[in-house]
């Protein structure tokens, strides 16, 4: 069965059909540290619309799973192989087709890269707001199949406000179009919402009419504060909200992410840096202010940074932002730099933050875990980091993993804010979501995809209660346990 | 049957429940203007969840069809009586449940007007952005079921970007909760997202978490221009977005509406007014800048607008602009006094929006009919305004009503830009959608409804090939051709 398939996609698409070892090695993986046990059958690199319809069409008359995959950059074991399955890759599909300075849109193929459309349409003073922090090797296709966040999201909203429309292949082959070239639009219902963020299981995403923005005019202002507590620290982010401003960037790094970064940048490169004297066992947050208001914005943040106990430094020069920004950016890389990298992405409402870094502290303390974390705090987005050493996620790490979905979900928040379920969360989105909605969510899919085939192993997939204590991965999907191994 | 129905409704909800004569006549029109020929059993005045519950139950139970109904200000006839059904009123259910100002959020109930839900967040520096012109007597559960726009949508967004969360009654009388009270949250596909829009078809929305904004500082300046070419006109209205301004409100009026507007405040009140000299045959342009850079946004404006041949007044003071704003509101009213109203609502993207003003012009020639037309301007949503006398549509307007849309379509448009396709518009929404996705369409309301007994009659209805030329309501929907009575 699969050689009949193998034949028909070679006969159909001929030279974009890979068996080559390498590439199917290559599609195992994703920027999440997991490997997947699972090896495709092929890998098909779409370089049209046509490819795509016809690999479906193959798919479906063949009841053969497809998993759509763009840049590789997933967070969550989204668009890894699984069994069986031909691994449809569009990242080759990366042109910008149109720019339409008007009506502020441009429609791209799913391969182009976010960053690359940022860099077309910056010189006719328009950008595109999703801001991944893989912007500069995340492709626009899977920015709206996980309906990414990044930074800015507080203030600029997520993929899901930038998408004006779509063209997808259905699992049939069907080309469909959603949505408009207009802002407003309400006949019938908003399928365009509806794909944005659906993993690749309700249809492959060919194309997209991305909103764009007039460029933020005037310079952004940028504050770094040190907190000795990081409970004071998180509870002056959300104050900022309630003070009425609405910063472009609001981060935060707890004492065990500022020990790593300083450690890895080196004692000479942080004492250079302000807010200066960042001491062991400080919390670091970095605010930046733009627009017009830039200047008012930033001194009301650093009055309630002030009052709550923090120590300010102001930038208004570029190249001091760029060195306060510069710590933040390099906290992956610290990590990385010391062993295999987990990192998750609870959300909890800003108010929450506070107890949600008591929680991750306690929950540290009980596994006898460090657990570095990096908030988007304007939004309440949490990036706890687990560093270990091995080709897997030890058993007590994922325990702690569970302990804050747990938590997150108890404080009113999500177990995942901007990277998605894929693989890697499975496990607990019918905790989340409910049985009502679980099922619900179920038969949407199956409207779609009725024959199974689009990315079945993602969101959906029961696992056995039995192996839930210690693998994220149901043996059934990808046919054993999951390895980790390195993170992008 | 009804009997039955209706006995079992007053024991399970005694004194909600209303078969007074006033009452079901009531529920038979909203602000369309139509008048529905059907007659419900019954009225239920829903003061809480359970009485949403139990009706929905008792409904399911007996395959009687449900029309939620809010405020009843809606524009498209998605909330009004139709045979055999329980209309299920929900504007009682009117209480903000929480002001959350750290998490910049609200959870109302779905009655709460959208103006009194502002007036009550104001005082603590927040807003509540959707603003569709009804917002001081239309209701937030009603702005989610139609994703309600307004003025201020190119820059603040259309509703579905201030829903974070909902609370929905399914058809069986379960209650199902979407959606976080955080930005960001993409654990499954975007239930919160496909309910917002959907007039009432999928589910009864009884509470809703929304976001609120932080109130843009700083005073608005408001400009006034005049042009003696209305293509002109919209021309500069589109050449504002290419110069990178994004005004806050953006609204043109066409000189069949300025005469109107003109014979209505009388001739003194608009010579009083800039633009100075506003004659016959010119059209009006407003535009309001807000925020810090609201000064240099508007001189921008004006540039544009004088390059483009318009005569511009600026207003930096709150009485002039409020002067400006009074000719842009009176238009309805000028419309409402010499006859019936029926608005369209088609949306272009706004470079088309020229092109767009002169079909209007053509049909209106064609067809003998004054068509004075108001729009959106800054996000190319246009409302076509037919004048007629007597009860009912005059078959040439329904028929210059359907040459509209179709031009809409054509130009890359849709045929609702904000008021949703309810009775009045469902026999285009097959040829917008196409054939593909309205049978998507039509099986994902199945998920959710899998009896047809949730507003069964707005957005899908088939129509008989042979009463569409001359009624917008399918007789088998709502028994007989329907009646147009005065608007709102």
């Amino acid at each position: 069965m699969p050689n009949d398939v193998l034949d028909r996609l070679r006969r159909e698409l001929g030279a974009s059909v890979s068996t080559d070892p390498a590439a199917l090695r290559a599609v195992r993986e994703d920027r999440s540290g997991l490997i997947s046990p699972a090896t495709a059958i092929a890998v098909v690199h779409a370089g049209a619309v046509d490819d795509v319809q016809a690999t479906l069409r193959l798919a479906s008359e063949t009841g053969t799973p497809v998993v759509p995959r763009g840049a590789g950059t997933g967070l969550a074991g989204g668009g890894v192989a699984s069994e069986g399955a031909i691994v449809l890759d569009v990242s080759r599909m990366n042109r910008i087709l149109e720019i339409d300075e008007v009506n502020e849109l441009a429609v791209v193929e799913p391969g182009v890269l976010n960053g690359d459309l940022n860099d077309a349409v910056r010189p006719r003073g328009l950008w595109f707001a999703p801001d991944p922090a893989s912007r500069a090797i995340s492709s626009i296709g899977g920015n709206i199949a996980t309906n990414a966040g990044g930074l800015l999201c507080a203030k600029y909203g997520v993929t899901r406000e930038a998408v004006l429309g779509l063209a997808v292949v259905l699992a049939d082959g069907r080309l469909l179009r959603t949505g408009h070239r207009t802002v407003k639009g309400v006949t019938g219902y908003d399928l365009t919402a509806l794909f944005t963020g659906s993993e690749g299981t309700l249809g492959v995403i060919v194309e997209a009419t991305v909103r764009l923005r007039p460029i933020t005019p005037g310079e952004p202002v940028t504050l770094a504060a040190a907190f000795t507590d990081v409970e004071a620290a998180a509870a002056a982010c959300a104050g900022v909200a309630a003070a009425r401003v609405r910063p472009a960037i609001l981060e935060l790094i707890d004492p065990a992410g500022v020990a790593r970064v300083a450690e890895y940048l080196g004692p000479e490169a942080l004492a250079g840096t302000p807010p200066e004297s960042l001491a062991a066992g400080e919390t670091f947050v970095l605010a930046q202010a733009d627009g017009e208001g830039a200047t008012a914005d930033a001194e009301r943040i650093a009055a309630v940074f002030t009052a709550a106990g923090g120590r300010v430094t102001r930038s208004t020069d570029a190249a001091t932002g760029e060195r306060l920004l510069a710590i933040r950016r390099s906290m992956h890389a610290a990590l990385a730099s010391r062993g295999q990298v987990l990192i998750e992405d609870v959300a909890v409402p800003r108010s929450r933050l506070p107890e949600m870094f008591r929680v991750i502290e306690q929950i540290g303390a009980r596994h006898g875990l460090e657990i570095p974390t990096l908030a988007h705090a304007g939004d309440g987005n949490l990036h706890p980091n687990f560093v270990f050493e091995g080709d897997e996620v030890p058993a007590r790490v994922w325990t702690a993993a569970d302990e804050l979905f747990r938590a997150a979900m108890s404080l009113g928040g999500t177990l995942t804010g901007e990277h998605g379920v894929g693989l890697l969360k499975r496990r607990w989105m019918r905790d989340e979501l409910g049985d009502a909605q679980w099922d619900l969510q179920r038969q949407l899919k199956r409207v779609f995809d009725p024959a199974g085939i689009l990315n079945p192993a993602v969101m959906f997939e029961p696992v056995p209660p039995t192996a839930a204590a210690t693998s994220p991965v149901a043996p059934g999907a990808t046919g054993a346990a999951p390895e980790h191994g390195a993170a992008g």
